[in-house]
């Protein structure tokens, strides 16, 4: 099954498929040109990290893909053409800027925000993310000389993949997905729903202070976790320079309200599926 | 001082007096008329309780009221007049429905909304303001046999006084005042603003199932809990029959959101400060 | 079709029934007891009014109820009973406070909240509701000596009933439901799903001044008004004077953010069915 | 006076300087290095326009800056080094996020979002933003074969820069300054607190179909217009092509919610103050 939110602009953001246990089989990036690709290539390589390309289809929704494991063992997917949005009859909006007409059921989140990751080296993982396929470094959560996070992107967005400190033992895990929401309000009815079907939170409606976004985390039937956020800060300055949340604001930096986090947070829920498979 | 939320119509909604340490005076209920008042006198003194009245005055704000402590040892004050809010030039409004130009820094709250204390023994005492004093009850939660707390009111809020079990030695308690903000983004703005001045919340934001109130509560620097809710349910019902929250649903009526409720909310934090005085 | 909100607690607040053009059949009020019931009869009858009995049933959700036609020529009934509600299983919540589960499509209202009427002459139709109705007077629209129109309740609501003048000949027309929504954001979804589903807005988004609510004014497809707002002021005083909206602030009573209203909004939308019946 | 909403990361975003009537000094971009401005300077020559350096300075927040008009009058200045921002103590928050501590009072604004100016000819302005300063265009408003507006950005926002048609003989007007709010309960309370101090409103809360934001417009007491804004999409799509909103939609691009638009709009309301001034 092929996912979107309402005003993704893209073909898909979200691929289910059937199989016996959760598992992550790819994270996909959008580049604007096939030059781009072949740049990151060279560079992915020159990490000494092995590299593969897939061919594209009607199916997989986008053309050719450049495909490696990170060194923090995160199964990456990079192409620049996607297929053209063409929704059926039922779901077509008179406005130009709806790719779908707007959902009015359920949750009816706005688009997809991010995806953050479990590893074993937080600084290790965003390093390699940085120098070499760069990706701005915008803030970080410290404990002392230890790194419980970090958060990055490419774009004005708070962080486009952030990455979470968790014992993945070499194989790097989805943490969550999430989709934004347009307001607080629609993060809290997201919360209602969810209990008023019998489904639990796993954290929040919470305030990160670090991003300033509302949050709400679940897991979905099979145990992947989402989180559905709104509002906080953008980036615009080409000269940023990553904020440092650590000593006394570090919990107020992960929990502006003092929401309690629980323990289960820490944990990844989805290996990759391929362990075993050279890129 | 005297305090008054923007669109309290009354004198004021709080006083506030110098003392070396917190404590409840009384607390302050409107009757229609003298002869609600003289009706009421009445069937407190058949309920065995001693009664005796005060002077109302310019300063007081209220003509003369009734005043005696309820079985679980609450002050309470009665009264029918009140006097004309005049605010000063400053804060005088054009719309002839704001008492008060809307207040347009910090919280900010509309209008005050509902008192809870902590009482040794929630039915005796709820029963005493159902059955004495003509206050219909509305809700209550309840583990097995015991009676967690209940909720009241007078009129088509969810509630205007509430009752939560404590250990108090027969000396009911404040446990908390309640204002009433205008969204749910008006109680996250309220502990966004605590945060950023370095007070702690106790509680929340999170979501009370039973009355579907979005909340958040915290103490004022003496040590008194103040909660800024906002929005769910009013009762219209003239046959309405008290909502049972136990079993299985009980933890949701406390928390919808499974916000986790710190231990130190079930404390009172004020007790009466004539614990001496007959009425 | 019987409707209701989802948290309406009465069997319904809405019915619709199939007729060749636009129509109101009736308007019912519950009150206490059959005592009330009577004793309006008294009065109704006192003013000169024709009054009569129907027989309650389960289709008609209520108990025995007394019909009249108001002075303005409004088609009034008052019961007492009225049967219990009783969702589908899938329609069914865990939480004992909702009477349905909360609906996660489109507008989803939470409630009923009030309905006006379009009548020759406003202040003759407001002393009646008020002096022989018993329904409070709670704030008026005047522009000179002309009553634009009155808004009254019987509790804590700003309105349960308003009447706006209109050319009707003496058959006082409806001109809105009003169902609640819980927030602006709320207010403003139902906007959009109207507009993307081709329907147009007849007034607003927009704010009352003299209510304090937003609202949101269209007509359904055979072409009665419907209001969905939200917020404002509740009455708690039990000496509450009737708060005049004229002069300079007559203007921002109506619209107090100069939404222009429409010309189409001062007229009513549906004449009483059965104009020529005898009560 | 130099003024910064309370998370705008540079040294002002704004500066009023006195002047006997409303004038428009110039508008300022930052690129990232010295680099783009030597780029630009070459282009905009290129293109036939002359330009000028000025000296930065502690004064003027930032460091050298080049100067030219557009060919549709607008007086632009390029600048790349910034002075760090260095609020007084009582400004300053616990978070490093906040570069300001949030304003508690007023609005309250999160950022500057976009500036937009009235032109003669939007097709022409358009083109050299986007062919020669390298500014995407995102969509346009268009009424037969008239262009009414064109809306550009170099980043993810819908539009940093916009144009409108004017009749500013040759001389490009400020149309208006958009600060971002961080919820349409901000815009609403934005409007709530003009109307309360005796402010007109000129158009909205009203809400834009074209990038999906809520509005408010207003002018401030020496006239300049100012929008208050939220919400709405933002654009990722490395190879996004500008929407036409023409035809039957280009009302709803104009107003979502067909609140209608004022004459008044369409007017610039400040000249650039030195019209004679070669750059």
């Amino acid at each position: 099954v092929y996912l979107r939110a309402w005003q993704d602009f893209d073909h898909h953001t979200l691929i289910l498929t059937e199989a016996p246990e959760p598992g992550l089989a790819h994270i996909g990036w959008r580049v604007a040109t096939r030059e781009d690709a072949l740049d990151l290539e060279r560079k992915v390589e020159d990490a000494g990290l092995a590299t593969r390309w897939i061919e594209g289809s009607e199916i997989t929704g986008h053309g050719d893909a450049l495909r490696f494991f990170t060194p923090g063992g995160l199964p990456f997917e990079v192409y620049w053409e996607v297929s053209p949005v063409d929704p059926p009859e039922e779901m077509r909006s008179l406005m130009p800027s709806h790719p779908s007409r707007r959902t009015h059921y359920g949750a009816a989140p706005r688009r997809v925000d991010h995806v953050t990751f479990a590893v074993d080296d937080v600084v290790l993982e965003q390093r390699f993310l940085t120098d070499v396929c760069g990706i701005r470094h915008n803030y970080y959560s410290q404990t002392g000389d230890e790194r419980w996070g970090s958060w990055m992107s490419c774009n004005n967005l708070s962080h486009e993949i952030a990455l979470i400190r968790g014992a993945t033992n070499g194989h790097g895990m989805l943490h969550h997905v999430a989709y934004y929401a347009d307001s607080v309000e629609d993060v809290l009815r997201c919360a209602d729903l969810l209990v008023d079907h019998g489904y639990g939170l796993e954290w929040g409606p919470g305030k990160h202070g670090t991003s300033g976004a509302t949050f709400l985390y679940f897991r979905e039937p099979s145990g992947n976790r989402v989180e559905v956020w709104t509002g906080g800060l953008l980036i615009f300055a080409p000269d940023w320079k990553a904020i440092e949340w650590g000593g006394d604001v570090q919990p107020l930096g992960n929990s502006y309200w003092s929401t309690p986090m629980p323990d289960s947070f820490v944990e990844g829920t989805s290996l990759p599926r391929d362990l075993a498979v050279a890129p």
